[in-house]
């Protein structure tokens, strides 16, 4: 079998696995860094290589656009595109086409858009995605599914009905023995219709399910309780991805809620913003009190640029505009990520998962304002309504 | 002897020779890539290293604005602040004042001029520009010196004296024994002022000398000329170093006129706008014929990016404006130029430099449109001033 998942230890419900793909094993719990168009921003295949990274994701969406998922295909699809060699998962651009492509319309069919780069007009259904991702050939590939805002109970109820028939016709549309397909749960913060689409999906008897439409405006709360709920109607013996998370703290929350693996654009984009991770949090680099700091960025950091540079001169590269201040700090931040993740599996496999999280979280101060404010506004909703 | 200038053989008027300073020998004829800032433009100390690059130039102007003289100086120097151990040079800022800086005004004492930053006041005279120089510790430090349109012989004329003038309070002000000053040859394309300008700071007794004032605006023919003239007139036994230059085809001419180091913004330059260096002369990589090329950039090439990527995949990296594109094209572009410096070595020490000269320039395809353009112009303007 070309795919095999191994579930070595549990510890409370964290779950310490290996998922072994066509482009080798996957060390899990796991995160993949976001190579959107075929390139993890900044950084090189030896640079990932250096950071330990297992997996990355690249976009359909995008590759689809542009240079082309036909085009990929003719240079042996993606790994040899982009001179990656370990497992590669793309998701199914359906995410993309709703956040990022104008002029959707969408119909039991599939959704038709206009592409973001030129206007062009293109029209995804499950069958043309499924055509898509096989070209591009990652070891995990996604189903076609809508994405609804995680409070909007009638959108989801909607939705979720469309979703699984595109699951459905994703499956019988996808024959590449070297791609794992997996399924994508839905059903917002709603326990009733994450339960249904999880049964619904089980049935289908996916290689791997997905957990999608979270960290998309709901509360860490929220996300929490959905995952407290949706986890254990999944079969415990198929790799869990949480889509789009996250921040490391939903991380290591999450794996205490048995999910196996993460992808993200947070590392990488937050050092294009200067900022960068630490056990205790984020710094901000462009900050004067760095302007004459000798020290790395995090003292036990083995990452190049804790290695080689202090604060003082990535401050001074941030400020100057310089793009190797770009560079440095996602280094340090995929580094961070990973190591992160090379921690989370050595506390499950010592059985000390809970003592792990507690102290993770007594340290790592969490400063997103994006979040915070997201959190005051659902709050002051909620008191609008009620409830 | 803190610095040695070794002369290890002459093939017509090209030189073999090594360099030795406090941060170890420079193999000549060698080329400095340029980090402006303290950062060769996307590129990292190791980047550098596996380059094979022997020396970087920075900029004095920038790094006494940003983030200061001082502050580096509390440091420990420029190679400790941005973790480069080999030989560095700066220039003197004069250059950069007179292209980059608002409001100058000129006189006697030095030059009072306006932060292109933030608009503050700042006054440049030889004593500061020496306190600044030594307080940044490079290898080789340049005098302050006023760059003259070349082809403006009034104003060459005029302003020689007064650069002969802040020489000598350079070298009256500068103490650091561990730091080489160079002198700064000026005087345009006329030959009288060149001879005249290399008497006077032969007569100081410098450690090395450059040439400047080329390269900015000029033919290539004029240059090369004055080079003809110029480097005779140079002492035997001491580094020359032609200032800003160059393209990789001046290179080739200068050193076959008896020039030693050259540093310039052009590889790395380029290579931000899509345009990679090879044997035949510049390929723009967003060009759409390269949109399924398997090749890499170079056949023969030993750069990780040759090594690792298709044409195919950079040119789509260009395309989605990736900021990997400029990285990688500048790991290949250094390459190439540090590469033509083992060549030119090479070919000096086996006795064959004139023919490597003529098969180089007889494969080498100029494209330099702003070089083109400029000879236009200025074969233009000759014709209307009769000469």
């Amino acid at each position: 079998m070309t795919f095999r998942f191994e579930l070595h230890q549990t510890d409370g419900l964290a779950r310490r696995s290996t998922f072994h793909t066509p482009h080798g094993p996957i060390e899990m719990p796991a995160f993949a860094p976001v190579g959107t168009q075929a390139n993890v921003k900044t950084l090189e295949p030896r640079d990932l290589h250096e950071a330990g990274a297992q997996l990355i994701l690249a976009n359909t969406y995008h590759l689809y656009l542009r240079p082309g998922h036909e085009l990929i295909k003719r240079f042996g699809g993606l790994h040899a595109f982009m001179g990656w060699e370990r497992p590669i998962l793309t998701d199914s651009g359906g995410y993309q086409v709703f956040s990022l492509a104008d002029s959707r319309k969408l119909n039991e069919d599939g959704v038709i858009f206009r592409s973001h780069i030129d206007g062009s007009l293109h029209h995804f259904t499950p069958e043309k995605v499924m055509e898509i991702e096989q070209a591009l050939g990652p070891d995990m590939a996604m189903v076609l599914d809508e994405c609804p805002p995680p409070l909007d109970r009638a959108y989801n109820e909607e939705a979720l009905a469309r979703t699984h028939r595109w699951a459905e016709r994703c499956k019988a549309a996808h024959h590449r023995s070297d791609q794992a397909l997996f399924g994508i749960v839905q059903g917002g913060v709603f326990e009733d219709l994450r339960l249904q689409s999880a049964a619904f999906l089980r049935q289908l008897d996916f290689p791997g399910y997905a957990i999608g439409g979270l960290a998309v405006g709901e509360t860490k709360e929220a996300m929490y309780a959905t995952l407290d709920f949706t986890c254990p109607a999944l079969p415990i013996d198929k790799p869990r991805y949480l889509m789009g998370v996250g921040a490391p703290e939903d991380i290591v929350e999450a794996v205490a809620r048995g999910v196996d693996f993460f992808d993200c654009v947070l590392p990488t984009r937050i050092a294009r913003n200067g900022q960068l991770l630490t056990p205790d949090g984020r710094m901000n680099m462009r900050n004067a009190q760095y302007a004459e700091d000798h020290r790395p960025v995090q003292a036990d950091c083995t990452c190049y640029t804790c290695r080689t540079f202090s604060r003082a001169y990535l401050r001074h590269l941030y400020k100057a505009g310089e793009i190797s201040a770009l560079r440095l700090g996602t280094i340090h931040n995929v580094h961070f990520m990973l190591e992160l993740m090379r921690q989370i599996r050595d506390a499950i496999t010592a059985g000390r998962y809970a003592a792990f999280r507690a102290e993770f979280l007594a340290r790592f101060r969490i400063t997103d304002q994006a979040t915070r404010h997201a959190q005051r506004e659902l709050r002051a909703a909620a008191r609008m309504q009620g409830n």
